[in-house]
């Protein structure tokens, strides 16, 4: 694949992420928290450190995480009605998939009889909010947990898995990483991507949207991916 | 009422506000947003402009303001669960009251045919976060009918009626203005107050939570409402 | 204030009050029960005595009251939708309110475990339904406590603060109190009232509905409503 | 069928209705409403006239008939509760019922484009709730229709089919008519019957409750049905 | 009553059934399953036998049996729209009949402490799908038990009372058993008939649809019934 | 990867599909229908013809194929509760991933303006159930564009792109393909594949289940799935 000339906005070439970072402590009651910006995308992410554990856990001797993913109304360009009677498909599914990521980071018998609830809550949506959710919460999640170390609530500090995600789209011959709203919106296929530091996939989820996805083309998607999340990982530095 | 001493957090006067702010375009995509701070109290006021009215006000030649709010789930101490089946009581209470203020800001038949939709969401709770929505909101409509003038949308800006709100309440002997989290949970009785730039009264909510309230302890409420709003409504030259 | 003429319904006076009445009895399967009549508006008031307290008070050695409020549909001029998926907004802020004034009659720590549930059911709307609604279920639940002390239930009565409410309005110059349901939809403002029997306020809620509310109305609002609460005390001597 | 001795309440013979009236005009606001009693059941019965017809009956040049059926949270022993998340299956019947029985009183193409909605709401309930719904709904809907032709609504008023219903019982050896709610409790099979005044059947529904019922007990029901079904009807000449 | 000459589809006679069946074991993974047919009418009928009973039944020392009714999407001839926010009230009203004939079937006292939850599935509509259903169940109910004393669940198998469950309608002068879907859309009047085996009835349900119901045709329609569920009940010798 | 030895059920290699096959007509009133099989797993899987478009689409000038996916209660080992309050998350993924797929088989403006709903019910589950439903609806709505073609109501077939689904998973060292239920409880990580006739993809799903997913293993399920899928590709000349 040979992109003649990319056409993304601010000149972003095919394979380079939007700016991204972190700010810390936005919400401090919650047991972690912090802002997770990727371009104009911004997800506030929240963690609920709370003891116990679901009844369908009760006496198996680990602890749970789970996510929940909300937007806010004027989040989107054309307000996103509050999900008050029940919650949208979409929704549910984001949350669903970064539950499932959010619990390969840890051991939940090593975690305790605790319930981590993560909410990610996107205050500003322009495309890649689900994986900006799952970048910001991962480490959110890591802060709650040496937290909870500091605390004594946990006698030593869980093995942590460091991991990331990002977007890759097709448009035309193109393969992009990190798809802006207008991007996504005229993608042919797009995919959505969680890798850990080791190179190692936690979720590969790749949607033919306008055309099918030949093989090669899906091979370089996953290998923007790679590239992209090897970057977003700095984040658990700062 | 003579209040012997204060033990307020920092120190704080019976008869001062906590430090309030704006900052502004917190949701770009909004007809117009910001972030009203009150203390440790953050709420999200942002304003979608829609053509067209709700069915019951077709054809009555009139616009419409209504509003939502909602309360971010590590907003508060204890995590709030979202409202996902059906509005929680004091919810609907509160935004009804918001609705009400921000109708009494404009005449609704030179507003023209909009919808002025008003979401406030609360980022962080420590008390009075329905005055807080009322005096954010207020100027977030203000600044969202001055982009549809400028805009073309309405020929003439409407006259806009400058108000603000704040809580006041009735711990043991002391009137307070303005109570955080921690004295609002003590208080004996307490109340909200919404007040035009003209000392007009828009709203009156005065509650015993504890004590039945002496008719000159109301007063008192009323006095220090008055000079709290009074404060607030210098928010309106920012 | 000096009203030139009333045009009120009947010749009545700003400051007279509607005909009320009660008629006890009327679910004589309930702990108590009445039907209270102010004007045409009919509220069917019923308390339940049951046995233990919601989980939220368990262990908190103390007793609950709470308040439902709901419509017939054909109480008003065009039927009124039953409520079957989710309360109205309306009816949840009324019933707050009931349920507030309700628990201030009684020291919950006296009541002992017990929950007494409130049913207020409007049978003929004509304006002053959730006032009518207080003054009445405040009666019945007396009646209730009398009957649970008779039935050796608790040992001793509690003490017990009577109290009663009203609504009040302003239209055009002119201050009304206990508005019907003509009034009440063309009031500039309107207030509703709860005192109790020494004078003192229990709740307090003025909103300016067409026009904001200068202080000396709204004291004038309030002269009239402590007016109307004393003659409706009369009927805790029936 | 031959009772040695009946141990009816009231010393009530097993082939007697427990006193029945009716008491109109309830609810003012209604098209039509009576209060329906049979022995200490009392049901409110109200009409509401609307113009036009539901959806799927648009275009076909007929009218419409509907019933509601609903309990007040005091009407039974143990309260009632109120069905604000969905309606009860044993309301949905029963209204259900009501419905069919009230659309064979009347030409649907007589009606005209009219929607006749008849709430039924229990305000005391001792057994035979539906069947005095029925009883007294029909009576309030011959009175609305009456309204209807006064008010010019309808040309000529259309020919209305009287009907009343009844409920029997079996109980060991004993056929008993119109059961109370201990009767009722205690049945071993009952049935409710609906009929017009020249003695054909509408609605038959017999069910075995604790021992199935041979054909001569159910042919007794009947019989029974029958004459207390004409003494009811005896309320369409009042 | 004199059929002249039946229209009916096949030129089935008007007292005959449409040729019935039934498939066992669709289900492999239930306590019993069978596929019941009458005619094109085909349901899906299958128990599940869970330990214990529900909360209301606890410490009566007695089992529990209770049924659910559900219809495919594609078994009628316009889609069925799934009832995923409520139940519809015809489907509650029929899985509360099915459920009150299948208690009748068994003494609850002898199930010992177990709940069979009876399915009711319907894979193709064509009239009867309630009365099929009812004839289904009760012989699933019948292989659930015997499956229970063979697995040694319960230690001696419960008398069990064989049911069948019937249609039968009236067209102008005819009297017709077992409608099918054309047939029951034009029924004057139809009837639901659940009989034992020893001529008994558990259940008997006629309404008039178009026309009231002469008492020599209610007779009719239960002699036809009769009829109809003694062919039924050979199913039990399969 | 090389698997020393299989001890899949029925001495299944690690690269072989399960028995499949079609019964189709199951649900004569449909547009089409069929039971898909595969292994023990069994889904009804009908289409509903319908004119016009959902409003989104109204005035683009193209149709719409949707997709909903249920579970029978007995289809599975402990009882399926019926979705009656709201679809499961689950459920809801499922079917957005059938839609999906659904509409990338045919362009959706050649449909002209119908909509195609598509009902997948699993009558028996065993793993497998959404790849099934994929594949066996796939061919459903195949059938119903020809019954479409043959009814007239659209001129020419549009062009149908054929694909089937499999699922994939990781057992320790072993990667197998179409798993059981067995199987799947059990899978360190699994994947859902859905590829056309031309070996392109039209999504990949892979999740990380109990252990991160190596690159190369990754790689080498997507190989056994293009294989399965080859091989149910031959039911399209069934």
């Amino acid at each position: 694949m040979e992109p003649e000339k990319t056409t993304r906005s601010n000149n972003r070439p095919f394979d380079s992420l939007r700016p991204f970072s972190l700010r810390r402590n936005i919400q401090p009651q919650a047991g972690a928290s912090l802002l997770m910006r990727a371009g104009n995308t911004e997800v506030i992410c929240a963690v609920t450190i709370e003891e116990g554990v679901p009844p369908f856990l009760e006496g198996k001797n680990q602890g749970w995480i789970t996510a929940e993913y909300g937007m806010l109304p004027c989040a989107t360009g054309s307000r996103y009605r509050r999900e008050t009677s029940g919650r949208a498909a979409r929704s549910q599914e984001i949350q669903r998939l970064i539950g499932r990521s959010l619990r390969m980071m840890v051991d939940l018998q090593q975690l305790g009889p605790y319930t981590l609830r993560v909410d990610c809550d996107v205050l500003n949506a322009d495309g890649g909010t689900r994986t900006a959710a799952i970048t910001g919460s991962a480490i959110a999640l890591r802060d709650a947990l040496c937290t909870m170390e500091q605390a004594g609530m946990i006698r030593t500090l869980p093995t942590i898995l460091p991991l990331a995600a990002v977007s890759v789209g097709i448009i035309g011959e193109q393969t992009l990483l990190d798809l802006d709203y207008v991007e996504d919106s005229g993608a042919d296929a797009d995919g959505n991507f969680v890798m850990d530091n080791q190179g190692r996939w936690l979720e590969i989820q790749a949607t033919a949207e306008k055309a099918p996805l030949e093989d090669h083309q899906f091979e370089q998607m996953k290998k923007l991916a790679r590239k992209g999340i090897r970057e977003l990982l700095e984040l658990w530095s700062s």
